[in-house]
């Protein structure tokens, strides 16, 4: 069945159908459809179009309708263009002519488009959940690992020394930002398009406040064309969904980096990790780099759906139907890939020796300078004199705490005594005790915030 | 000069030199480098690292600086790696080796992405004002038609009648949302990371969130490792002004069609068409062209400012320096198309004689099928039955309104004589008064609430 | 079954293996999975690892597991983690323990990339047929519509008259260029890694070019390490397929625009049209837009790989699974497309009335400048004196042929009286005669060589 | 000065006109224009349109302006349009009136195309040159480095010894391709536009072969419609600049790593390395880190000129305008990152004792199971039972070679006394003997295939 086709003499040829029709993808809004037609019904019986017994018979063909989807005791037929067309077939099959009516001053342009929001409404809270679940991870991880040191780096170099518990919570704060975002915009998902009809706007005195609220949206959409047209949510969707794929990549790049025999910092378990057809001893971080490849699968979507709306000439354009895979796709391989991690992430095994051991002394340079600036000298001088001592240390195979005081001294002469108090890695974390950083009572306190944000006490 | 160098015994290579220097796009950022400069000095004083005198003498050097490059009596020396060596040189020349003071316990790292935050912070709010001009000539412009119908497009096909002044609306609110999306940026680009030192916060005692109300920021960033690395907001700064080229786009590429001799409804002004080298009668609408062109070189910044932070190892990576072109050249291709835009509209001619000519009566189809619903029968077999009158129309060669009485009862016995009340595209628009529709009365509705948006009453 | 696992202690976790699991889309690879184990069967037993008896059990025992594949038959289990387990776990089942004699010296990472090599092999001659496919229906409506003129566009404004035919074949060498494109890919696939190991190199005597002709290849690849990691072929496929699709969007592009109102040039059969679900008089071009769409969809294939390739550190990274989706994707995308665009063309109506009435005569004003560049008046000169004419024209309302020669006069003394012959637009095309110009020889001449591109004499 | 204007009453609006003008990036392409326009003008003389003294006095004035534009002594005028503009203008003051005789059967459509194509032609030879560079440093790397063994990793963990050398070449064989493919490109490059007119042909009697051979293409492009609008060989362009990017990325992020404290294999020359402004000791590699990061921003790139492509509707539109910036930028990039990489390369020490120690016993796992292979085992097995010893050893706190034979034989009976003799990576390496392996007499062989592809004897 297709709604259309009166004017037509000849059905639409096979193959054209084939590349047409939706249903494969679409038939994923089955209840959202659903719900938006049972409240459409409802509007058009305020409106005076439907009678009450009329319009509670289109309800319980729909309900009934749900159940069979739910049941997957839904037939879909070949001939169904789209979830729509297959939900008013079905409703047609139940109740008799009287579906007819259902679609009354509604136009698919109007209905797929809040199906689409209904749809990111009933499921960005499963996103956030998910998100929140490796956010919890991140958090148990912090908690558990607050007393191990290791080299942070920067451009991969070793660069000074951090507490694990800081670095986890380092990739805490960029998922509570996704979430932030994700919630900014379900504000925008929550704007009404039923009632635009095809582009015009309704003929019949439907009262769309009362419909948005019925449906949980916040408001109508304002402008009827717009209406049709908006796809910005599915885009910021994407785009968010790109944005929480480059943190767990960021994330998975460093645990990646930190099994490597190299680092040797953390070991997976056997949970997480899988093996090699050919070499018996291999050990391989799958987990993580495919989570990596999928950010960029994300990018992918992202770009490829921002590339369909581009200079779209009318208010509603068939192009539109290629928003929805990128928009489930993106959902899909998110919440695929968060609970993964997040279990993977607590299973994981912490070499913290290792991790102490890989904080070299050359790594307290910058509390050298420190120490030369409390001793009154520009730190520009302090970092001057500071990298003279590295390159020495180097040129005579020494590390920076084996050196003389005379050695110190002929570099700078305010190099006392008390120097070699420096070259204690602990001391450097606990000076940085600036909201945000590593010591470990403002990481103790960060921890706390990240706590709040996920309704941990 | 560079600010690092004591443990290299060799120089960087000329040409490495050339690939690594960022002066000749960062000198953009340099007024909030010294702002930030400034206020780091007076976060040091307030530490106990500077005294008073010397924070006084670092800001009054600063202010010189500021000044030097505001008339563009600056001289950037081939020596100088970036806008932050270059500030700190010249102070150094003016203030002497106190100048060496001012990097204390700060880093690039955390002063180059407090740079950036500051900069879009100063430069939102005309990004804002740039998109309000369009809004408002697009307000203007409905305003001016607001008696002009026209044919409503969807799949490029004639639908429904609409009036001009909501088609012009209609591009009035997706700007409103991208305004609503730089406005909640805006709020994560106020978070301030300096004091996050390189990557493991400052050792030195600064209250940072005197610093952030100081510089303007809402509050400190928490995670000095997230606080360096953190480039989501240059990424979102990417996407929302990408969606806002889409948004242009979509415009343009109506414009460009309505202004096609085929179309004929709109014509463009001498000052904003071109000719042609050869064809002497060409007037092109190479601005909206352009404008389209643009949109697609803007989803390029994003694609590649979000690949380029995909999986990036450390807190800070070089690659985070590609950050600053796509985030300047978003800004600049946006503040200039969009005031072109609002101009360009400004100064079209309407053929209101044309475009409502285009109304045919075959898009009166929908209210002849609503008409049957008004006299009881189901809209799905309204459908049809319209559907089969086009149909029969087109076979006979006559348009809808030219069959007579006999032949619509012969396709449905309850079309009445009344029928050809239908034929009246201003009925048509009329009868589209839902929230958000066509209809004159809510289409002035919307004008107004579109004039508060930009503070118009 | 997975092909590892002697060292853990503990099996992957469910939603690790989901993750992990690439079965659901390398399936497809079967075929070519089994071709390449037979080769490699063939190899190891040159190479003296396998006895001929063995060879030959292995060999029918995979080409039993071919067969079942082929019919349907071959029941995939949960516990197969990738098409190339499930084949060496089957083929145990069949022949026994020898099974295990078949994956030495060789690695999953040799093998998939020759399967999927071997899989690109295989349908490139196909995606090859499609677009020759629509080439040949291009070339058809060119010998058929060859006596129309139209209007040609730049900018979409009316420039000059063209051939109907000159401009069906602006979109056939396209399509010759991405042929050719192809044909070069196809050289760059034809290099077998089988014989890489897992990246260094198999240590089995195994002669590699044998073993490249064996599978139709046209050499091994230099580089074990590169023979396992390089994925350029993938990512120049997609760009290849990418490019088609732009070729074809641009041609989706003007025919919606053709077959609107407006420019009423086509018309699309019904079976090739679709309807509207709320207006029953819509005829929608909805399987053109949906090809614009998928052109969009194609790059987001390519940015999602090219972008999962980047920076990837090792020989194999598990990065590279991804490889295989957007490969599939763009292929299924292609070859559903092009028959479609192909048989819709066929079926397309010509309004060739309309299309040369769309030829006004302003679009002779080139003709007109050339006109008195042959009485000797330089070109620029000419231009000017011919777009003053149109201005002057149009400020009295008048077309330029209605002109009288004193009004011509009175802009350039050049204009005599035979300045009336130059506003026939067969003219202005018959004059287009070098090379590529739009003269009706000149286009049956290309229409002759476009033949020959595709094997029609 | 711009090219047209006679029917326009007003000028362009200042704002337009910025927006519009192109000179600023497309100034460079000044030598083409000015090659194309003398060929130009020898075609128009050969068709009789200029006299032989017309055509000489032109050709003059234009050489005049090339050494004006090669002296940095061309002055452009704010007026100057664009390049083709101001090359006219200035030959109208240089030899007067006559300088209008040029633009005569040629439109700018046709010339800017030529002109892309001819810059292309010009400087694809550099591009090649800097590619071959960095071939030859990894080559002349591959020669020094001959002796040193390192780890092979998959998944970034270590997988099998190999050869340094092998791994240097593992990125020459992509560079070759990169070659391979830019060759073919050229190939399309050198079809020639000019002769399409504005997008019909021109009307004077050019001999366009002859035009090709004049100006170096291969012959001319043989539909003018497709000769104004295609911008393929661009988006080619474009996507071999990102796949070049790629490969460089590539290495780059491996050098990055092997740079770092952990892996510990390479030092970077003081040369090539870079300082922290805080941190003394650092010595960061910035030109890699920038490297990876600049095939990122190629990726967008060939996204934003993807897009700007897609779905144009007529044979030129101005969005065409912003193919150059893409195409110019994708060079400049390469062009300055390719010698930096060169040079870092030859300058990098390599520390081979470490990349020896690194290769640990367990690496040698499917030797031992290639060992078991060779005594009948069928390798399945042969994998299970290492799997098996690898865990044992584990669990056993000892290194593989360090079990007993005992040991070996509880787990597998075929583990006889010459077992250990597996445990030697350079018998691992030289047994990967087949052609492509990293056994070093095929390296030797590979190298210098290698040195034939780069002209080194």
């Amino acid at each position: 069945m297709k709604l259309w086709g009166g004017r037509f003499s000849e059905g639409l040829a096979r193959d054209a159908w084939a590349l047409n029709a939706s249903l494969e993808f679409d038939q994923r809004l089955g209840p959202q459809d659903i719900r938006g037609s049972q409240a459409w019904a409802r509007g058009l019986q305020k409106a005076g179009i439907l009678s009450a017994d009329e319009c509670a018979q289109i309800c319980a063909g729909l309900e009934a309708i749900g159940k069979e989807l739910e049941n997957h005791e839904f037939i879909f037929l070949e001939t169904d263009e789209d979830i729509h067309t297959a939900v008013e077939r079905r409703l047609g099959e139940i109740i008799g002519p009287l579906a007819g009516k259902l679609h009354t001053g509604r136009s698919r342009n109007d209905q797929v488009a809040t199906d689409l929001r209904l749809w990111l409404l009933d499921y960005l809270p499963e996103l956030e959940k998910a998100i929140i679940g490796l956010q919890t991870a991140l958090v148990t991880r912090a908690e558990k690992d607050m007393n191990v040191m290791m080299p942070g780096y920067t451009h991969l170099q070793r660069a000074q020394p951090i507490l694990l518990s800081h670095w986890w919570l380092s990739h805490f704060w960029p998922l509570q930002r996704d979430r932030e975002r994700l919630g900014q915009l379900a504000q925008r998902v929550a704007r009404l398009p039923l009632g635009s009809g095809a582009l015009a706007g309704t003929p019949f005195p439907i009262d769309r406040a009362a419909l948005a609220a019925d449906l949980g949206f916040d408001r109508p959409s304002l402008n009827s064309i717009d209406g049709v047209s908006d796809r910005d949510f599915a885009l910021e969707f994407a785009f968010c969904a790109a944005l929480t794929g480059l943190h767990l990549s960021k994330l998975a790049e460093a645990i990646v980096l930190f099994c490597s025999a190299e680092f040797g910092f953390f070991e997976l378990s056997d949970a997480y990790a899988t093996g090699s057809s050919l070499m018996p001893q291999k050990k391989n971080p799958d987990v993580f780099e495919l989570t990596r490849a999928k950010a960029s699968t994300l990018i992918g979507y992202l770009t490829g759906l921002m590339t369909t709306l581009n200079g779209l000439p009318s208010a509603y354009d068939k192009d539109l139907q290629e928003d929805k895979v990128p928009v489930f796709n993106a959902f899909d391989t998110l919440t695929a890939v968060l609970p993964v991690l997040a279990n993977a992430l607590g299973s994981l095994s912490i070499n913290s020796g290792r991790m102490q051991a890989s904080i070299d002394v050359s790594m307290l340079a910058t509390d050298l300078a420190d120490y030369l600036v409390e001793k009154g000298i520009p730190f520009r001088e302090a970092h001057e004199a500071v990298g003279k001592t590295v390159q020495y240390a180097i040129a005579k195979g020494k590390s920076l705490d084996a050196l003389s005081q005379a050695e110190f001294q002929s570099i700078h002469p305010k190099f006392d005594q008390d120097v070699y108090s420096v070259f204690d890695p602990a001391n450097s974390i606990t000076r940085r005790s600036a909201l945000g950083g590593t010591a470990p009572e403002v990481v103790e306190q960060q921890l706390q915030t990240a706590k709040e944000m996920i309704g941990i006490k």
